[in-house]
């Protein structure tokens, strides 16, 4: 990889010209500059937002070199003479880096709107977890990992009826641990062919034939059983997952796959409220084609076992579709007898609002299978008791999961209660989204497309290079935002991320954009 | 699952009847009974042997209740209602687990030959890894999981290199980490799908076909490259290692796979060096098996970029070859241009008495990769340069691995340097082999072909029956062994079981086996 070089216009930025990073205005922006205002300074008119104590937060960015600095620079050559490291933006101080602010190895400090791919749930450092961690009785947990399958630990129905059943989707009592995202969806997927093939079969004894051919990988004990997955999708780049994931071709180039049917996923236009005819017409075209493919490939001898769908396509450029098109959905895996699973690896863990973002579809029976990870800390899946195997050991490996993550994830769901994260997360959601509309509106060539659902939001920007550029400038000013999809700007923080932290990103963000002007 | 109940000559024992197992006697155990001794009492003359001091370790098993106790069958079924618990043997208390002794929620305490599936490396709650987690240094490195392919924390090169580098493998610099051995398996197998794409368009740059055609799954996208495995072999369960994995139906049945090619492994005689011509003419038919697969599968249009391979085939049965075996696969491979893959995730980290398998075939360039997992603590892949993906992102996923189990791993090394435990593993491994030899010698009808490298053994039963009964048997006097293939039982301690733990053992597994007499 080449690694852009700071153009001129990205020098090191210690503040944004508006407000001292290191203490700034708490909601009392004195900065203006809207399209309502016309006073020197900073470019945007932050609405006043009461400061929402997050104790172990620090008060904003505070920048003393370019990222990534010259610390960061030696490191990722060091690493270099081990691993690829084109993907690597900047070396951590894990130590130092505190709530909504991840600080770099050059004493850089951030506001993190991205949170490692949207995987850290109540900031860096949270008191309730280092707390957790001076407890004598939970040491054993962190240093022996158990076989959770064979040897489950005393605690682990408690410790994941107080964490994971607590959180349970609708009509889901059962659930599985695993250790990350990949292994989730391929288990899961494994967990709908067997119930599958049992179904066909009508009970759950193989033939004497499926016994022998599955050992050479052959039919048809290896049945040629299919997934539908959705252009777009990101389900993880294990091969069984790959064979569902269509975002980017970087991930897929050169890997075998398997023959599966792919749904085109509705390209909705936004704001959803003002276009919802043609939305409507658009869901209607992906519904009808996702027909057709099951039929097509029920004849082509691959029929589909299950469908496998997020509730807001991630990775692929955040794509939103109307709970419509999900319960309809919903309606076309039973009626063709397909396992319905939604994967919510990226937007469970209550950034849309909701614990879980198909709770907003409003429906009793969502699904077959909900999978999970990221902001879970441990990865999972949730599953309805008839597609639990009917066997031991078919769903299964040596850790199945790891019970320390289960312990966080306890403390974690402890304070989303206590400090009414979820409200908050609709209350700052609304902040940023409003705040993105104000910026489209402001910067129509250079913006638009903006949506969301709670934090869960998004922004397309005018053409990816354009994108690149953007993302590097705000970092280089204290803002940490992910890419998405084409030309998608994605905003994923941490549950503690609130309405003051989305206007301090509001100016920042806009005075990069003034540059655009 | 049906759990067997306990037989009638099953019942609690609380010692072996011939040494007092909390307070056994050290390394002269005044017990006799083997061929050359008619003596009463024990039917097995435990060779002294010193007591080497493990600090933290239990002076021997202790049982209170049958395994699983009431306890442990209460916990089962309140699981039962939240997860398939048919493969739980018993709930552990790992509080007070200490060194090579598990104990359970109902105070039996085993002595474990097990091991969590062979991953516990230096026994439970090793002193030094308690040390580690009460540093305040380090608390920071859990409770923050970083995504390592992006954001890495300042220690991370260091730490890797004090950790895996250390052990690198010959000819080897570059090393991946992952979750789990699955996910390094994929990931591997990842690698080299897009070397022998690279090696054959002769360059790194796709046509467009290429990249329109893989979003879809479709050639020459992706492309119909398939990976080599030996029947027996197991290498994960995820869909991709699913496809080279062929111990068990129980894994396979059901799940759809690949069309890869699946050749014979040696099955050989024990001990090796009695039948070594046999032996010799049967890994000679193996080889020639493959190079004929490999010509097949290229005329196929699914031509072999890989072949995977245990150094000795664990889940399997416990099945050996020899390093000639290896050493002429190994020019197989690089005849045809297959990267050659030695999957150690259960081989690797000393059992054997040298820290990888692979290191007694005597190689100076083994593999094109080696993958890891379990008592290494974090999952990964090293590989040789050129193995390594051209760009970034091609390899990757949100946690690629978790530092904290680099920590860990750390002190393991720290450990197993300290205290010589290679060493101790050769040793000990002697001890348990020369008594599995004189155990096969007095129940011809019962045992056979025992075998094994280090302490990494296996002894077959006369059916599979008789090995379940014989390992449950074995547990309701307090040790803990598993079964691999169809009818052998595997040995799988950490790297502190000394020879005074093998005597432990065979004392009462010799009381065991004498209701077999």
């Amino acid at each position: 990889m080449t690694r852009p070089s700071s153009p001129p216009d990205q020098q090191p930025s210690v503040n944004c010209g508006c407000f001292n990073m290191s203490r700034p205005c708490a909601g009392t922006f004195k900065t203006v500059g809207t399209r309502n205002s016309k006073s020197a300074g900073c470019r945007y008119v932050s609405k006043a937002a009461a400061k929402t104590q997050v104790e172990y937060d620090y008060d904003g960015p505070l920048m003393k070199t370019t990222v990534p600095g010259p610390r960061s620079q030696e490191l990722t050559k060091q690493l270099g003479d081990i691993q690829n490291v084109g993907a690597v933006n900047f070396f951590c101080n894990y130590e130092d880096s505190r709530g909504n602010y991840l600080v770099d190895v050059d004493g850089n400090r951030m506001l993190d709107i991205y949170t490692q791919i949207s995987s850290i749930p109540i900031g860096y450092n949270h008191p309730a977890l280092l707390k957790l961690m001076t407890n004598p009785n939970n040491l054993s947990t962190f240093v022996n990992r158990p076989a959770l399958g064979i040897l489950p630990p005393e605690n682990f129905p408690e410790k994941i009826t107080e964490s994971l059943l607590s959180i349970a989707p609708s009509g889901m009592t059962r659930v599985q641990t695993m250790a990350c995202g990949s292994c989730s969806n391929e288990n899961a997927f494994k967990s709908i062919f067997i119930w599958y093939r049992n179904k066909e079969r009508g009970h759950n004894t193989p033939s004497e034939e499926e016994l022998t051919s599955c050992m050479t990988n052959q039919g048809p004990g290896c049945p040629d059983l299919s997934i539908l997955s959705f252009m777009g999708g990101f389900h993880g780049r294990t091969l069984g997952c790959l064979a569902t994931t269509h975002s980017k071709v970087i991930h897929k180039l050169d890997i075998p796959s398997f023959d599966w049917p792919v749904a085109p996923f509705p390209r909705l236009k936004y704001p959803l409220e003002e276009f919802s005819r043609e939305n409507a017409q658009e869901e209607a075209r992906c519904l009808e084609e996702v027909e057709d493919l099951i039929v097509k490939w029920r004849q082509k001898g691959k029929p589909v076992a299950g469908i496998v769908i997020e509730p807001i396509q991630s990775e692929g450029g955040d794509n939103h579709a109307s709970p419509d098109f999900f319960r309809n959905l919903r309606n076309i895996s039973r009626k063709h007898g397909c396992a319905f699973h939604v994967d919510e690896v990226q937007t469970g863990g209550g950034c849309t609002g909701k614990f879980w973002a198909h709770e907003h579809w409003g429906m009793d029976d969502p699904a077959e299978v909900v999978s999970f990870s990221k902001k879970l800390l441990t990865g999972g899946y949730y599953q309805k008791d008839e597609l639990q195997a009917d066997k031991p050991y078919r769903i299964f490996n040596t850790w199945m999961g790891d019970p320390s993550k289960n312990l966080f994830l306890v403390e974690v769901l402890n304070v989303i209660r206590r400090e009414n994260l979820l409200e908050e997360v609709a209350r700052s959601g609304k902040a940023l989204l409003n705040g993105l509309y104000e910026l489209q509106a402001q910067y129509p060539g250079l913006l638009s497309r903006a949506r969301g659902q709670g934090t869960f939001c998004a922004i397309d920007v005018r053409d990816a290079a354009t994108r690149d550029r953007l993302l590097l400038q705000a970092r280089d000013k204290g803002v940490l935002l992910g890419g998405c999809g084409d030309q998608s700007i994605r905003f994923r923080p941490a549950l503690v991320f609130k309405e003051y932290h989305v206007h301090i990103f509001l100016n920042i963000f806009n005075d990069v954009l003034a540059q655009y002007k």
